[in-house]
């Protein structure tokens, strides 16, 4: 009944999408599975891509030609730069989205893409043959063959929904699990755990009183996530922020002792960044007040995501505390927020390439790597697809170093350090964030996924090569044009800096800190004119590469100290027992983990910098 | 935790949304329960909306204030008046809808709703007290408290998915069944039966030969159901006819002994009128082929439904039958086809409100009365929630009678005749359907809803005023306006229609078969100057009523004589077997049913015109 796909792709959430699409675009035939087509690609939290250290992966697989950024774009209702008063390693887009417009516009591209099948069914298993993936196996028994599966099963494995004192199987409110995948997995030797994650209420936004609430609207110049054409934003929606208060706080504990969450039964830890309200107020006894953000869930509908009240307290007890927030006198609500457990397998179990290390050829991505985030899951499936495809090509695999992006640094976190709770991504996370910028992922990553062979390429290709070219220019400009005292100095009184003595070229006053491109292109009509053929994004990076040069230039010195440990390579054969001037824990872990590389190994939790060492002298460095 | 409302609706299919909108249009709050608020308004059989004795039964929802017409109209890709050939009484309007934007349009039009709240959860049973409905008890174990409850549950209840000799639980495909009401309702004293339908595979329209196909395009000027000002429809798609052919019926039938259709699994009845194929095939084996209509699900989908091979054979033999057939050589399904067992309540437990005769303030409505089709579904809703809502307000109960609408026709054969099989509605159930014309719906049904207090029926008053005086101006006119030989002879040859000898009224000609107003018009300047103040239906309608005006007489004669029988009432509490007189069957039936007026009575299958005339002795007629 079906021809044998080159990769099949299992659940159509954001790693499933992103994985058939990666592997579509290398031109392997792929066929995506689902459980129901109606239900592609839902934001099943918040109605929201982006956000500190999120944003950044969003630009990062537009830059690869995969359709998280092109599809918010054109579905978003709000923009916003965060932290814009900081750094621009700190830049970070986020946008609000039209839930259902977000959904359907993934189901049409998906569709508009002549190398991606679909098929409606739940998926039990995984065939296995001379030991490795050769297909699945569907609900009713029939065998799909492939040359290799990514399982992209979000929070479907065994889920079980929490509600207060009742639980019930569903992986998503109001659809069913998915079972038989797990024991079949464990059967063949492979660990799983369980995680928690939960959801807010959903409010009718009829019944709310915005005026008591502060609007938090988009930003003026709204941006975009992808580096092609997509039409810019106009006629955003606001959002509105309110406060839970003590009484809020009082009201919720009443119910603390039917919550899942503290009498033990759920057991699956949450996500330690995005906690449930119960858990923040247990957490953070001492706060007298947490934020709300309140968000639209579309263009065309009512319905309203409260972002930062996710609970699995009882129904009645979450009706109570909402409506004693300020703008919720009379909310009602559409459903209770719930938490839900569901299996996940630790990551630990990985190669670099997203595939298992016991079955080649099945490759696991998103929330079953135990990450949490549409965005942590699409990038995840967009390298599992890659290198799905890529293997099936018999080609060599994609892996993205720690210094190359932050799905780098995702990645090699989960495979390396392997994850309790549900991982997400954070500027924090990434030692070289200087380099990872959001301004600059197309630059980063393109030229990589053209290399590749990624279908599609050739707008952003363009565009690197332009903005590349741009910034040299704009740079090279500013090293060579003189100014005057005459010239700079009123606009320089006017920024508070202190004033010339002398002609200067304009780089050494941009490197001032209440200096821009832009000011001074105010100031010195040559350049304003100059400026006027290069694009707002172009200018800003000509100015951040600038402005950070010697930020820049350091971490790139360590980056390419590290590269040469990197790329010392690790034996999958050698036995760690051997080497006994390892500690005791290093050689456990090095033996369980199998690090392909020095790299890998110093990031090992338990491997310490005398290790490594150790392993560099053993290797004759 | 929630106010009580006025009419609790459970289900937000065809028949829940339209019985939500017609409460909340009688001024009643209404809540309206679904287990996912994302799949309200579902086709989740063929993507159309009308269609032979369909199309009639969405313009009178129309008429009345529902929702069905304006939303087909909005969102449909196709529209095709069927049977045009045949007399007015036969003309059936009939859409392609695009399944996701009618479902999506239905969600912001309930929403848009001030009167309508939603709760997305299971409903398991329904609160009793004091005999009446009072609400409804969730799945988390909550009691929503309501004056009224209307039950549109669908193929929900206790459902079954069969695909050969597969089944499982499925309220539809990828959906989970719904537990706990039926036990309920049987606990007290309700009969249930199953019942069966089917639908065939979805497949993708990409990899299809569309150039093998015979294309069936829409009408040239495409009508609307709606009587409101909804968008004119442009850019119609086309639909596509292909044929089985003797291979695949040999195909299909190596596949009838994994049949659950045939080994007796299925015990429900399925839709007589909508046969699986291989239904047909087994029925009609003379046939050496059966005609296909291959419908787009959308104008953004690859999706595609295949009306008339509705299945549930093992997926492997639909799937090489499915490239046997011309065009569909390299076919890909999304899904297979299957059938579905559920719950239905014989009808007969009904009043003619749909209000059960077991528990007063439960209605019933849609599949769960064992009808099939979104029409019949959704006039059925409308009627129970203008019922539930007048019995809340304490007036009186709305009936349509037979003579009145399709409506009343469906109402009157389900709660009198019952149902062993999927009821769907055609012209010849209706005795009067040369008065239930789709053309005077509005004529009809408007006045009706406009008296009971319907809002937002404004605009369709005026047309109803508009159009009644215009019918009557032309009427005039053409009964007024003299004609002569010269005029019209040449026109009249044209239609190969005999010569004028002398002067005449337009009327006198227009009785002639071949002759339409229009095609006077054309001859007569005075009177194409005339009708450009009116619109083609108001034209359409006074040809009509002038054309078949002799039949339609004769049908309103019968039905006064009829509306006699109709009005005189018969007593609850009467028992027949005291009247000795009438025949065994009619004693033990009219016990059974209790009719409430003679008209009911004549029509229950078992009482006879002479079982009649003693009623009529007793009751001193």
């Amino acid at each position: 009944m079906f021809p044998t796909y080159d990769v099949i792709v299992v659940g159509a959430g954001h790693a499933g999408c992103e994985a058939a699409i990666a592997a579509a675009n290398l031109g392997a035939k792929v066929l995506l599975a689902t459980m129901n087509l109606n239900t592609i690609a839902q934001m099943s939290c918040n109605p929201a891509m982006g956000g500190v250290g999120k944003g950044q992966i969003v630009r990062e697989i537009d830059a690869m030609g995969g359709y998280s950024g092109i599809i918010t774009d054109e579905t978003m209702v709000q923009f916003r730069m965060l932290n814009k008063s900081k750094g621009p390693a700190m830049w970070s887009p986020r946008a609000q989205s039209d839930r259902m417009a977000f959904a359907l516009n993934w189901r049409q591209k998906l569709e508009a893409h002549p190398n991606v099948d679909f098929w409606q069914e739940m998926i039990t298993g995984v065939i296995i043959k001379d030991g490795r993936a050769k297909g699945v196996y569907t609900s009713l028994g029939l065998e799909i063959p492939g040359h290799s599966v990514v399982l992209t099963n979000g929070t479907f494995l065994n889920g079980t929904i929490h509600i207060g004192e009742k639980q019930f199987g569903g992986g998503r409110a109001g659809e069913r699990a998915a079972t038989g995948l797990t024991a079949q997995l464990e059967e063949i030797g492979f660990e799983s755990g369980r995680m928690k994650t939960g959801t807010p209420a959903r409010l009718d936004g009829r019944s709310l009183d915005w005026s008591k609430m502060e609007e938090q609207p988009g930003d003026e110049n709204p941006g975009r996530f992808s580096y092609t054409d997509t039409p810019p934003l106009t006629d955003q929606m606001p959002c509105h922020i309110t406060y839970t208060s003590q009484e809020v706080h009082d009201t919720l504990r009443e119910g603390f002792d039917r919550s899942p969450m503290f009498n033990g039964r759920i057991r699956g830890l949450g996500p330690r960044y995005c906690p449930s309200i119960e858990d923040k107020i247990d957490r953070f006894a001492g706060r007298d007040r947490h934020q709300l953000f309140v968000e639209p869930e579309g263009r065309n509908t009512c319905e309203i995501y409260v972002n930062g009240f996710s609970s699995s307290l009882p129904e009645d007890v979450q009706y109570k505390a909402l409506r004693k927030i300020v703008g919720f006198e009379n909310a009602k609500m559409f459903r209770p927020g719930y938490a839900i457990e569901y299996d996940f397998f630790p990551p630990t179990q990985l190669q670099a390439t997203l595939e298992t290390r016991l079955v080649p050829r099945l490759y696991f991505a998103g929330q079953i790597n135990g990450t949490t985030g549409y965005e942590e899951a699409g990038c995840q499936g967009m390298m599992a697809g890659f290198n799905a495809a890529l293997a099936v090509q018999e080609r060599e695999p994609l892996v993205l170093k720690r210094s190359d992006a932050y799905i780098g640094v995702l990645i090699d976190d989960l495979i390396n350090k392997g994850t309790k709770e549900p991982y997400r991504m954070f500027t924090s996370r990434a030692e070289y964030r200087i380099l990872l910028r959001q301004d600059d992922a197309d630059l980063r990553l393109s030229p990589v996924a053209d290399a590749l062979g990624v279908q599609n390429m050739e707008q952003r290709m363009t565009r690197v090569n332009d903005k590349r070219a741009g910034v040299e220019a704009i740079q090279r400009e500013l090293r060579n044009h003189s100014v005057t005292p005459d010239q700079l100095n009123n606009f320089l009184a006017s920024k508070g800096e202190t004033p010339l003595k002398q002609g200067v070229k304009l780089l050494s006053v941009l490197t001032r800190p209440g200096v821009t491109i832009e000011g001074l292109a105010t100031a010195v009509p040559a350049l304003e004119s100059f400026l006027s053929r290069y694009d707002a994004e172009t200018i800003n990076l000509a100015e951040v590469t600038l402005k950070y040069e010697g930020y820049i230039e350091r971490e790139q010195a360590a980056v390419d100290k590290m590269n040469r440990l990197e790329g010392i390579r690790l034996h999958n054969t050698f036995d760690y027992e051997s080497l006994t001037s390892l500690s005791k824990e290093a050689r456990q872990k090095l033996n369980e983990l199998k690090p392909r590389t020095i790299g890998q190994a110093s990031r090992i939790s338990g491997v310490s910098p005398a290790d490594v060492s150790v392993l560099l002298v053993h290797l004759g460095r």
